[in-house]
This record gives structure tokens, sequence and C-alpha cells, in this order.
């Protein structure tokens, strides 16, 4: 295997993860910076999925739960905070896990990174139909 | 009194000082959070409000500096920060003040969180009929 | 029940969560705010505790990977970090799981965060006997 | 020379920095600030540029080297970057150049930094018909 | 006034300022970077307490308020958030005034970063003979 | 070349990057993580290094502005920026260029981070014996 195959293989098996766990986002994410970072992109499925994301120290799940907590405490990751909201979905934490995420997070980052965390995750549940959500209270 | 009835007169509590230095706003916090977290909303209002700024130590002209400082050095609370800067006009800041306290943060958080934290308050100004601001220059 | 009793059922109700998960670290709490800020501890304990992390739509283990992202994500909070990772080794989480968090957290905050919580993790660890890590490679 | 000359002097420098570098955006700035904060426009040109920018011992392709990085590492700075983007490429910097500096900010602090700094160096590469980014690749 | 002339006057003009409200510290600031970086010690001092905190639109005590709020929140800035917190005792806020504003920060930025400036403030209480804070409690 | 061979390769190769720029550091950052996280230093050094910081389009004198630049901003990265100014030595940069780029830090992340970030600079060039600096002024 060449480096060139092999910098192949890494990005296929990152999109593979992905894909599996975003569903199927990962085109997108290529397409919007095949004009300006194509190296970005391939960096970002690459490395962060076919590197990291895909190790078994973590389940998705798992991985999801430390995701929303450092996208939240970053703040201005919106963008990001959607693909991962959808993808904690996909990989099996539920809307009341989501948010309940995002209520710790109010005294780790303080309300407002909560507050804007959990608008988005709104964003998304509404879009997949699955607002009210059900917090069991 | 249950814990029940104890929770409810936190609620009561905060959302009553909340609406009188917010001018009102509570039901719309409580309102944007109904189907996806109404405990953040409950915790923003019970503790935030009934438990923290309710607090003597602080007159609420006080505790608006404060968190005015807080919101421009975190940066992406624009939202947050309208509110802020609504509830700070409300408890008797001027404008000259708020933007004087923007400026301030230009030393300590650098000019990009100033100036967006400046174009929030231009907004709230604009929307209040209080352009231009007479900053006594 | 009056509004002083509620406060301390609270504030016991805090510090029976915390002790737990903590290994009784609340007692520390108090006493390094008791001459400062009494009501900083209060609060950490009453609120953060006994409102929230108590909660039951996150179990314990779920809360401790969101915020060890989340103060990873923030910096400079290796204070809390220390009690946190410890917490996270009493609620389940093992140690690979822990640095793995951490590898996460290099792509999401960057490796200088990653970095320096990793090191905060190896000095709870070897304080705990629990070096080297077995990471399963 | 009075204590108001002096300041109009540092002015007049800052402006026909900023200017120079940004291909004329000066009065923008100005402009946007006048009714509501004009000591902070006044600052951003006066100390920004007429005292920091201008001093020889960085030239403007490094300082942009530097902005870029931080403006990234902050986030929420959007509309700054769009104007340093800007800046960078009228300093000589190249939109190859511009991109792996902010996939140099991935590793440094996080993917999604890096990626909403490249979508705003996008927008602005766009504007000036400079896409596909040419890097080599 | 020459442009030389000019830059000493705001500089003796800004150091009158910090030592009348920092109690004299302005010389240890100048003589700490006296040899790697001058011109940062002069700016400190030239820009940000002969041009900005001087100006009368906000009293010194209420511009300590707004930058406890934003060293809190930084976070990382211990060493400023020392000179400060004896800087804001210096212009008339009580301890429990600092406390409080750290308390208050608790809601915004969250308790990590709530609890480590008040680690300083109990430093600088106690250096000062200020221990306990009388909070009124 | 198999996927272990190809994992191998990929880190000699940054190994061989950060050793050059670095002066010989490469086996002090795998030794410190030899027995918590073996897996972060192997990204450190095969990914940051062996992928990103070897690409042609920034030379490494470019790349340290930008990386000083982040880790100027970010804040809490002593550790880090320790490295990075040693390494800005070893590539070029004087140490009139890389306290001018902390002083520019300034304006963009405020005085706190940046004489945060010069005070180890400072160190750095004490070590080495490079004070004073030469500003030229």
């Amino acid at each position: 295997m060449t480096e060139h195959e092999d910098r192949q293989a890494r990005y296929d098996r990152g999109m593979a993860v992905f894909n599996e766990v975003s569903g199927g986002q990962g085109q997108a994410v290529i397409d919007s910076l095949a004009d300006v970072s194509p190296e970005l992109a391939h960096q970002t499925i690459a490395w962060g999925f076919g590197e990291i994301y895909r190790r078994p120290q973590l389940v998705p799940r798992d991985r999801q739960l430390v995701t929303i907590g450092m996208l939240t405490a970053l703040g201005g990751c919106e963008a990001q905070l959607r693909v991962h909201v959808n993808t904690s979905l996909n990989v099996g934490l539920t809307p009341a896990e989501i948010v309940e995420a995002m209520l710790q997070a109010a005294g780790y980052c303080g309300f407002p990174r909560a507050l804007n965390a959990t608008a988005v995750a709104k964003e998304v549940f509404a879009a997949r139909g699955l607002l009210p959500v059900d917090t069991g209270e």
C-alpha cells in the first residue's frame, strides 16, 4: 500500500463511520469545502472519523455526550452542534438525555451557553418531529 | 410547605424579579423552552433570579455591569446580551454607561468582542429610540 | 416547611449526592469557601448537586462524560477537572474511557486543551495507583 | 501640538494605515459606530492601527497570520474575520496560505473553529472571484 | 508638543491613574516587562489607563465591576484578577460586593470560573486582613 | 504497506518534523504520555506534524505566527506556548517579532492574554540568554 493508497483507505474508513453515525452527511461536508479547503474536508473525515471516532474505547453514544459538552462549552459552534444533535439521536441518545446534558452545562459553562445549545436542539427535534420532548416530568 | 410547593415558590419569586428588571420578558423565556427543556426555563428563572439575582449584596444596576462584562467576554451570546442591555436600561444604566463598559472591554477581551457587543447595544438602543447616544463628547 | 428549612433540605440532599459521587469531598468545598463566599459553597452543593446532578434523566456516569468534555473545552479548570476525574472513576468510568474522551477532545477543542486535561488525569490516576492505563492497545 | 491635535494626528495616521491594508474600509467602521460609540470607532482606528499595526517590528502580512490565528481561536468573530481575510489578501497572503492557516488551526483550537473560519474565507474568496482555491494538490 | 512628547504625556497620565487606583503598582508592571516588551508595558499604562480608564463615563468602581466580570469569564487570568481585586477594594467595592459579583458569574460562565475567581479574591482578602468576609448572612 | 506499517511511517515522519523544528523535544512528548494516553502522544506527532505541519503550503515560520496567535488567544496554554516560543526561535522568528505578535494580540484578545503570553516568552528568552530583547526602540 503506497502512501496515497493509505490516505485513501483512511478517508474511506472515516467516511463509512461518519455516514453511519450522521445519517449520510459525509458528502455534504466534502461538497461544502471542495473548492476552498479540500484538505480540511479530508482531515475532518479521514482523521476525525477514520482515526479517532472509530476507536472502540468509547462507543458512539458516549462520544456524543462528550462532544455535546464540548460544543456547548465552546460556544459559536451552532452548525457543528446541529450535526451532532442529529448524530446523537442516530446513535441512541434520547431527546431527554440531550437536553439534560445541556441543563448540566448550565452549571459548568453558564446559562447563556446552555440556552444557545438548547435552541439548536429544539430546531433539530422540530425537524425530526420529536417535539415536545418527554422529559418525564 | 412540600418540596413541590417550595419549588413553585422560588419560581414565582424569580419570575417576579425577572419580570421587574426585564420589563416582563419572563413568559417569553418560559414559552421558548416549554416543549424542549422546561427544566432549563424553570432553573433560569427560579435559580438565576429567585435565588441569585434577588440577593441584596449587589443592586440590579451593579449586577448588570458585571453581566455585560461577562457576556461581552464570552462572545457568541448576542441573544442574552440583547436581554441584558434592555435590562440594564430598565434598572438605571444609561446608554453612555453601557457603551463605555463595552469600550472598557476592548482592553480586556479585545476589540472584536467589544465591537460585537456594541452592535447589539446599537440594535437595542435603536428599538427604544435612544440613538444617537449622548456620550458627552 | 419554611424557606429556611427548604434551603437546608436542598443543601442536605446535594451534600449527600456530592459526597456519594465524589467520595466524600463535600466538606472540603465548604471549608475552602467558608470565610470568603459561603453562599457560593452553598449553591455549588445545594443547586449543582441537590437540584441538577440528582435528576434521573442522566445517570452519573453520563453526566461525567459531559462534564469532562466541558471542563476540557473551557481550559483553566484544572482544579475542577481533578475533582471530576476522581468522580468519574467513582461512578464507573474507566481510566481508558476518560483518556479516550480527552483524545476525542483533541478534534473538537484542539490538542493543547486535550494535553492539559490528560495531564490532570495522569496525576489523579497516579495518586490512585492506576498507571499505566490499559487502553487495550 | 495640543492634546486634541495629537488625538487627531493619531487617528489620521491610523485611518491611513487601515485604509491602505483594508482597501478603504475605514469609513465603514466609523459610520457603523457613529451614533452609538464614536470613541470605540476612534480607538479601533487611532490605537489599533495608528499605534500598533503601523509598527515596523512585524510586516502587515505577518500581522495578518497572527490575527487570523487569533480570530479563528476566539470564535464568534465572523464579522472581524471577514475584514481580516480581505485584508490578508490585500497585503499579500494567498488564498492557499489563508486556508492552510485555518487547517493548522484545527489542531490547536479544534475542527469546529477551523470549519467556521474556512466558511468565512470561502465567502470572501467567492466575492473576489478567487474560487476554487489552488492549494497545489 | 511633538509626537514623542505626547507619547510621554499619555504615559504619565496613565501612570498617575493606574497608581492611584492600584495603590502604586505601576512600576511593577513596567519593571516586569522592561527587558522583554517595553511597548506592551507602555501601552498597558498609556492606553489602558491614560486613554480609557480615565474617561469620566464610568467611575472606577463601575469599571471594576465590569472588569471583574470579564476576567472571571475569560479564565486563566489569575494574575490580572489579583491586581483588579486589589484595585476594586481601593476604589470602594467591598469584599462582599466582590464575592457577590463572582457568585453572579456562576450563572453566566459556570461554577468553575466562579470558584477560580473566588479563590483569587480569598488570597487578596487574606493578604489585606479582610477575612472572614461579612456577607451579611 | 499494511495499516500498521503506515501508522508507523506517519509517526516517523511526524517525529522527524517535530524534532527538527522543536530542537529534539519529540521524545519528551512521548514519554510524558506513555503510561496514560499513548494514542494522544501518537496523534500529536503523527497527525499534527506528520500530516499537517509538514505541508508546504505554509513554511514553519508562518505556521508559528499563526500558532502563537492561537495559543495566546486560547489562554491557559502556557505549557504549549513554551514549546512554541522555543520552536518559533528555532525556525527563524526573532524575539522582537514574537513579542510584537503578542502586542498585536492585546488588541484582538485583550491585554491579560497578551501579558500572560509575554511572560512565557520572557521565561524562554531568559533560558536561552536572549534578554534583553532588542525591539529596535
